[in-house]
């Protein structure tokens, strides 16, 4: 029974970018996990249509291709609509009649960066995950039958509550098609199990950092949204260059 | 109400060494963690009546120590006794008829390595932390009214189960007096929280990295004197070079 479950690919979680180098990018798929806000916006904007989402890691970036291209250009930093950008980080924007057919161009925080991360570390496959897309993250993992690792955006490196949830939730529904030896998942799936009851309450009662953040801004409607299970229910690949959806 | 509790001290939670430049060491009492074993070794023979502590990074120098000085000298290296050094990172070895009146040299895999960073980061004090002596350390950071780092040393700078569910446990007791704007402090309570009925269960349920490692060196007893509140509570203080008894 144990060399049978030592047969299995491994699943791994990082819970901040400081701690992707530790695991073994090359030989796995990397989820990149930024719950709030930019998974949870490219779940939604390719469950609505968009044909693709080009993730940049700089503002300039954003703004240049938005001169060459036809695309929609949107951004935040520090949770805010960036400077010289048209558009935010907020999933709710992304419905049909806005992003259909469309491509975006998107550069956040924390998520877009930990994504070109990951790339340059040799990732062997690379999909976003978001409590929007939860039960297509999952299947497309355990019928991958590869190496796995959660990796957490967190907020400017440090460990967040959201994206650890996230990544227990995952943990709690895969863990069974995957060899677990990693302390950090035992922690990301003991945190969900508490919470999973009411992930809006617990962030609350918790006083995430991000949570907090958001509120200050008005933003209560953005953060029940991405803690909504499968309300934007695709996969999201990234592929050459963009995010698309997958199969 | 707010405003007195912004007049806090801050309480934050550095999950493993890589995330320790995130917190802002300079202004902070950082609180070595790692229980399993070096932090629980080091209370344990100053309990015993160690005259001191010495902390040092390579086994090279840990020998070098042992030929100049009057010292014991001990280590381990990925959990069994080092090369070269007679002695390892058992608690239970520490006996006061071993070790009373004596200084120890200790070079850990983790834990020393962490001190020396907190150290040349400049932080304005340092103490070690294990379940032995958690009241000890509580009290003395009640007492002092400082900004707290609590320091995770993890394994090989990933993120554990053990140092994680100490830090809860310190932050359980003393949120009250401090402010806590921390996500990885909310997890480690709430991990905490879960496990602190039979914490060793908790290790064994959650297949823990460090319980497997040292189970498989036949080490349970180790494990469960790790694990054990206050049986050794004692504070040990980082002086000049040394590890030293506190008030």
């Amino acid at each position: 029974m144990k060399s049978e479950k030592n047969n299995l690919p491994t699943l791994s979680t990082s819970l901040s970018p400081s701690l992707l180098h530790l695991y073994d990018v090359s030989s796995s798929i990397v989820v990149i996990v930024d719950v709030l806000r930019a998974t949870s916006t490219i779940a939604t904007a390719l469950f609505n249509g968009a044909k693709s989402i080009i993730p940049v890691d700089s503002v300039a970036d954003c703004i240049k291709f938005g001169r060459q291209m036809e695309v929609i250009t949107a951004g935040e930093r520090d949770g805010k609509i960036a400077e010289g950008l048209k558009y935010g980080n907020t999933p709710l924007q992304y419905t049909a009649e806005f992003i259909k057919g469309k491509t975006l161009v998107l550069t956040t925080t924390n998520g877009t960066k930990l994504l070109h991360m990951a790339l340059s570390e040799g990732a062997r496959g690379i999909i976003t995950g978001s409590f929007c897309n939860l039960s297509a993250v999952c299947n497309y993992l355990i019928e991958q039958k590869k190496n796995v690792i959660l990796a957490c955006a967190g907020w400017k490196d440090r460990v967040n509550i959201e994206d650890t949830l996230f990544s227990g939730a995952v943990i709690n529904r895969i863990k069974n098609n995957f060899s677990l030896n990693c302390d950090a998942s035992q922690i990301a799936e003991t945190l969900y199990l508490e919470a999973q009851k009411d992930l809006f309450d617990f962030m609350k009662d918790h006083n995430a950092s991000h949570y907090q953040r958001l509120m200050g801004y008005g933003l209560e409607n953005d953060i029940r949204f991405c803690l909504t299970i499968d309300n934007a229910n695709v996969l999201a690949v990234y592929d050459t260059g963009r995010l698309i959806k997958g199969n």
